[in-house]
């Protein structure tokens, strides 16, 4: 997402930080009964390496082999004031929508369109048009619509049996950790700070706890629930204990979330999607209303990443009766492991 | 001290950050050759519990039991504009001082005083002008000066013997650790905060690595050297870490360095002058250039600097032929130990 219109400004003084979920909801199904049916080839991803909720449906899409279903298109770590681009591009231009700015496509679908541009989006590429950029429908979609793409050894990261539980760590997470760190560095005022502070580092206790005797976060496997949590446990310790004030204490203090964090990223679909350097660059520049200098640090040291997390001990079956995905594509590898 | 004359403004864009070394460089001493000489009950220490440069002067004067020598006024942690104020004392006015802001001891010694009105000042009670400001001499002659005045069993802290050694540490220190640490926060480029930051992790690296195998920085006890390591180490995971964007580790993350830091903190006459509501108040209000939403951190937990630390194993005498102080009087005691 890009969490805001205006440049540098997400703080509101006085108030709470309040996300607008107003997406487009729209979806691309097997039936194509909103207009945009399944369908190979037809569709790009656009991402950013730097954003969280677009990183969900990167690793979703690598979990699931869906390389060769839709394109990925990346735009770079800073955006400006109105939009994300494709300045990383030979040109600055998309090589396949052809455009230089997220909002071309927004506004192909709605020219008067005034919420906010965000990634991931899913773009229709024989219109140019953006078909949705609801985060939270797209992944379960992945999942879902477009099953007969997945690739051999898949696994189902939204099983039946466990809807329900994933369901509800998910809200969980997301409202205390994935949107709650945002509510911590986005605070207009110390009360507000101090709550979401609060609920965010109950919620980190109440997931050590339970992640100190299972492997993953629901089930005996990798599932949605996992990838969303990891989104925001890889940018922990690079950016939101910092720039968000979130320092009751470092992932890296916390056993268990942090071998869990681990275990994630040196698995195949997780780790290779994620860039530090944009990350870092992303929050520290574009947040100009909490980092006006723009500048960006150098640490944390982060290369304990890779070291053993023996969380195969605690048994799971991370792709269940399938397999890891395939290294990922040189042409879709991020610059660095770290 | 105050670090700089304008609230807020402590970065200048493009440029490093230069501290303004230029201090009153007027002496109290034995033989009064310039005008103020030793005399217990004339002198009133002004400090702030926030600044690290007043809390060596804080720490020496409990270390010596200068205590009944000079009294000592506290400054709040959030000064305006131009100058500490007295505003934790009732009325806003120091009791002893009778006035409301620092700046009326340094106007009536010069009423053109253009500089930063800093903390640690000496101030001749009977004229209520400043005498000093020049915060490394200052502790060098509460050492030398008034030893007549030191308590019984009051420790060397700057013993003949050793301070080639401790004036060469002292130096190192302070220009990529005790001042380094504001050449990151305020540096106002890329390239300025980066040199800041390797010089101040190498010689965090080079610190590890000396205190691994003895306890204290030079010889056998608690020197001045040891004071001045200390007021920076204290504030490192509280403020440096985050606001000033001192990031590679945290400095609990150091296994010699965190122990060193425990050991002092438990020390009588370090951890019982540190007040780290005040400490983090100070950074984060008045810096409103690199903390503009003026939002306070809640953390981190720092219960763990009261755990065992285990220096004693390095052999060493913390206090040589002397003894620890007593135990900080109830009035000069900060409100809570963390």
């Amino acid at each position: 997402m890009s969490e805001n219109d205006r440049l540098g400004s997400y703080v509101e003084t006085g108030k709470e930080f309040t996300r607008d979920m107003r997406y487009i909801a729209t979806r691309i199904t097997q039936d194509g009964r909103d207009g945009f049916p399944v369908e190979p080839g037809r569709y790009r991803l656009v991402a950013a390496r730097a954003c969280p909720w677009a990183n969900r449906a990167v690793i979703v899409r690598r979990l699931l082999g869906l390389e060769d279903a839709f394109s990925l298109g990346l735009c770079g770590p800073v955006h400006d004031a109105r939009s994300w681009t494709f300045d990383l591009d030979p040109g600055g231009v998309d090589p396949v929508l052809g455009i230089p700015r997220l909002q071309n496509a927004y506004f192909a679908r709605f020219p008067e369109y005034d919420r906010g541009i965000t990634v991931p989006a899913m773009v229709d590429v024989p219109t140019g048009q953006v078909v949705t950029n609801d985060f939270p429908q797209m992944t379960i979609d992945f999942s879902s619509e477009w099953r007969e793409y997945h690739r051999p050894g898949a696994p189902d990261l939204y099983p039946e049996p466990h809807r329900d539980e994933i369901d509800e760590v998910m809200e969980l997470v997301f409202r205390d950790v994935n949107n709650g760190v945002y509510r911590c560095g986005f605070a207009g005022s110390q009360e507000s700070y101090n709550k979401a502070y609060a609920r965010l580092f109950d919620r980190l206790d109440w997931l050590e706890s339970r992640l100190s005797d299972q492997r993953f976060l629901v089930g005996e496997t990798i599932t949605e629930a996992d990838v969303r949590l990891f989104t925001t446990l890889i940018r922990f310790d690079a950016v939101y204990h910092g720039h968000f004030k979130c320092n009751g204490k470092k992932l890296a203090e916390y056993p268990a979330l942090w071998a869990y964090t681990r275990d994630l990223y040196q698995t195949s679909g997780f780790g290779d999607t994620i860039d530090f350097g944009q990350i870092k660059d992303h929050y520290y520049i574009v947040h100009t209303d909490i980092n006006p200098t723009r500048i960006v640090p150098r640490g944390p040291a982060l290369h304990s990443l890779l070291t053993a997390h023996h969380r195969d001990e605690l048994g799971g079956r991370p792709f269940g009766d399938g397999t890891a995905p395939p290294p990922v594509r040189p042409d879709e590898a991020p610059p660095a492991v770290i």
